[in-house]
């Protein structure tokens, strides 16, 4: 299999380029933040599920909905075909947790209940270049309602992501979940360019010279809704109100003075795309009441608003208030992969950038409603909606507020005096194990005491254990406080350091309880 | 990527061969499961390490230790070679958890500290033939010692892993762990055939029209213990004494008639091989005894025995009795591998196999100590010791006994009688949630009310919570006990089913109240 590789006298001992190791509490502050993510989701009805990470090319099909990394590549390989054994079937490790999913439910169909809750927590494979922080192997955390047309559905998982993000220590008021609806911005540009009622109609487009197909007559609006129309919007972020105007029309100079061309739409059609983006009111009521404007007597616009309506009335019955969970029409991340409501939860807290400059935090998750789920797999449309946390972004942001602290301080160190009395410093550990107390004897060569308490600092050990022959004889052990040990040399000199104030004697009976005591 | 695949109007939705899924309590079981035993390794001063799934082909290097899957290939690929991207490597799915951790050893071998205690948790892939029940992607979770030399670390991983199973619902009595030692085999064989002291008894080995190698030389034993000596002993397990007798000399008939060659040692030769395997007593006193007199003067043999009576003696300081944790000369899996003291953990209690009789449950961890895990890459020897535990097998024997129990309870399912009323029903969810009650309302077409029935049923819903424009009007709700209703219609006719005594009415403001006293 490496038959093309150089006989080397040593392996390097190297990750793969954008692979990495998860050491200690990066391992154990993850686990405590899903862990607590998966209790909500439980609680709302959601099952678990765990797909494998190797799925057929064929099943994963191309289905990359974030837009964020569009030119993800996945992990691919083809089987050997043996008889008997490897099928010769391409294999791929997942890109997403909604590929698996979509097989799932296609696969499944006729066992799991429905509509299907379900959450996912696992990594995903990304073949693509690294870059600092990005990485080809990351987390991904799902949640998904799948077979269900209603916006209970959608108002639910607002909820529910608004309660996460509560639970992993995300104050009420430091986020806020925003709900957009691609109809309504649909409806928004059929009040420009109406849609097409009949075969006489058609031919209006024919005639400016537009190859229509068939699916594409359903809605005019989705022949504006083009990539184009879509790339700008998504720029809404950046550029503004002003600079999505311009780039939809005639053109922009950035800051740096370069000249971004414009898509060249007529002013006319650029004006309602940007009073739907600016449609928020000073609450969801305000709000709605601009949008129902703004889409005039577009079926599907209406459509649109009476679902964020519906939307908006159902969020309040589950008294989630308008500070937690709010109709936004500036939310344009995924409208142009999703087909109905789409989501997004920010951090609104302000933390410093890499340049020391104040900056909020941005956005932890994102999700909408899918029609093309199951339908590649089946013929049938099974209308489905969901939310993916960025469980890496989540956690920096958990880090930067100090709220990510698991429980992961280092154990309490038994260290070696005398080597033939190993069996003695392994009873004093198992006594404070027992008593739940996170304990180790050190394992290394003992001959230099100084390599002990250096590897018990390595270790972030609280509490260092010491018994010599003098004090086994004379049935103590000496209790040394490490943090408060650390304080002193921090701050008083050598000599006063040397003193050891931060070690007590106690009687060997005593020793759980002394540790407990520092401890406390 | 995928060229030479056929076009296919539909992907087929299924896994690829030898993969699965594990939904909802397959998953939640299994992660208490392991949540329990990562606890005790915390406690034990054990760090978490996640690497990630991919590594290089170079770095994995040929390490499998699994004696049960010998021929077991890896998932690899060569990446593509892309200025700036791809590095052109061959890239491999782990195949168990100990490569990466030698990986890592070595990689961070100036930050780690020395001794480094880690578990490791996750999935691992076998490019093997699948076979019932035989998975490509399954769990392993491992704790190992790297770094110390001491025997004192094989001792507490021993002890921990007795905790562990324990921690996950094993009874004391249902599990043993059994030691064995490499070096006290390698003793016993040089009792027959001593240990060249000097280039003049080298030659007589030459003499004999052996090659031998200068590593080889170490220790004559070594010469004996090749592949063939090793097979033979690891069928101890099944033949016995004398199945191991004959196939160490002259062969053996099977039941079936079949006549196995025997690998040609002389009796004098086969004898003390057999009193090492046998030489278990009735305490760790006992074996020790019977182990000193068969590795006679042996240097290596003595100090196997010394460090089994050190093992034996710190798992006394620690409390750990010989009905949990023993020595047992006749544990033979992986001597062939490791290097030093060599574990396995066994269930005793009985279960029923597929034909319906009484067996043990058998193995469900083992492991042992090894040298070589960091030197491929370093070229420095670096002892460790290490444990596995059949994360599956584990796992079927808590189910065996009804152990693994999560809870895995459906959710309260709020039913739908009124489309346009969805709000108010998931404020009925919303308010069970915020009282800690697992709860969903329907969200499938809520037209056909059996279909909602049949979904709380699928769902494993304890209690159906029902409200129709009637009830509504009268400001109550009914709660109907799906569980006791259950009871009722498999003892009851259909008719006293009907009078539905499973369902009560309650005020609205009782919807909580009343679901509480159902599930309590």
């Amino acid at each position: 299999m490496a038959k093309d590789k150089k006989k080397q006298p040593r392996p390097k001992a190297e990750t793969p380029k954008g692979f990495r190791d998860y050491f200690g509490a990066d391992v154990t502050e993850r686990k405590v933040m899903l862990d607590r993510i998966a209790e909500i989701y439980h609680r709302h009805g959601f099952d678990p599920l765990e797909t494998s990470a190797v799925e057929t090319v064929e099943a994963l099909g191309k289905f990359l909905p974030d837009v964020d990394r569009p030119n993800a590549g996945v992990f691919a390989w083809q089987e050997e075909a043996v008889p008997g054994g490897g099928s010769g079937d391409w294999l791929a490790l997942r890109y997403d947790l909604t590929a698996p999913l979509a097989r799932v439910a296609a696969q499944f169909r006729n066992d799991l209940p429905m509509p299907y809750r379900r959450f996912a927590m696992g990594p995903v494979w990304r073949n693509e270049k690294p870059g600092p922080g990005r990485f080809r192997q990351f987390y991904q955390c799902d949640a998904d309602t799948v077979g269900s047309a209603s916006v209970a559905a959608d108002a639910e998982i607002c909820a529910m992501l608004a309660d996460a993000l509560e639970a992993v220590g995300i104050a009420r008021g430091d986020y806020i979940v925003r709900i957009n609806n691609r109809k309504v911005l649909n409806g928004v540009l059929e009040t420009v360019l109406p849609m097409p009622a009949s075969k006489e109609q058609d031919s209006h487009h024919e005639a400016i010279g537009q190859s229509v197909t068939r699916a594409m007559r359903t809605y005019t609006a989705e022949l504006l809704l083009s990539d184009d129309i879509l790339r700008v919007i998504d720029k809404f972020d950046k550029v503004g109100k002003e600079g999505v105007r311009q780039l939809l029309t005639t053109g922009r100079k950035d800051d740096s003075g370069a000249f971004i061309e414009g898509i060249g739409l007529s002013e006319d059609l650029a004006a309602p795309v940007l009073v739907f983006l600016t449609a928020k009111g000073d609450d969801n009521a305000a709000t709605l009441e601009n949008l129902r404007a703004a889409v005039g007597n577009s079926e599907i616009g209406t459509e649109g608003v009476d679902e964020l309506t519906q939307i908006a009335a159902m969020l309040k019955a589950m008294r989630v208030d308008e500070d937690r969970v709010v109709i936004d029409p500036s939310v344009v991340r995924g409208l142009g992969y999703y087909t109905g409501p789409v989501f997004e939860a920010e951090l609104t807290f302000e933390i410093l950038d890499d340049k020391g400059r104040k900056r909020q935090f941005g956005s932890v998750a994102g999700g909408g409603r899918y029609d093309g789920l199951v339908e590649r797999f089946t013929g049938q449309k099974v209308p489905a909606t969901g939310i993916s946390i960025g469980v890496d972004r989540l956690l920096a942001a958990l880090r930067a507020k100090g709220l990510a602290g698991a429980e992961t301080g280092g154990p309490v160190v038994v260290t070696v005096m005398d080597r033939d009395r190993m069996a003695d410093y392994q009873a004093m550990a198992a006594e404070l194990r027992a008593a739940g107390i996170r304990a180790e004897v050190y394992l290394g060569n003992p001959k230099n005491f100084g390599n002990q308490l250096k590897y018990a600092d390595k270790r972030g050990a609280p509490v260092a254990i010491i018994q010599g022959a003098d004090e086994a004889a004379r049935g103590v052990v000496q209790v040394k406080d490490l943090v408060l040990g650390a304080k002193i040399a921090a701050e008083a000199s050598l000599d006063e350091w040397k003193s050891q104030p931060a070690q007590t004697e106690v009687p060997r009976n005593e020793l759980v309880a002394e540790v407990r005591r520092i401890l406390g």
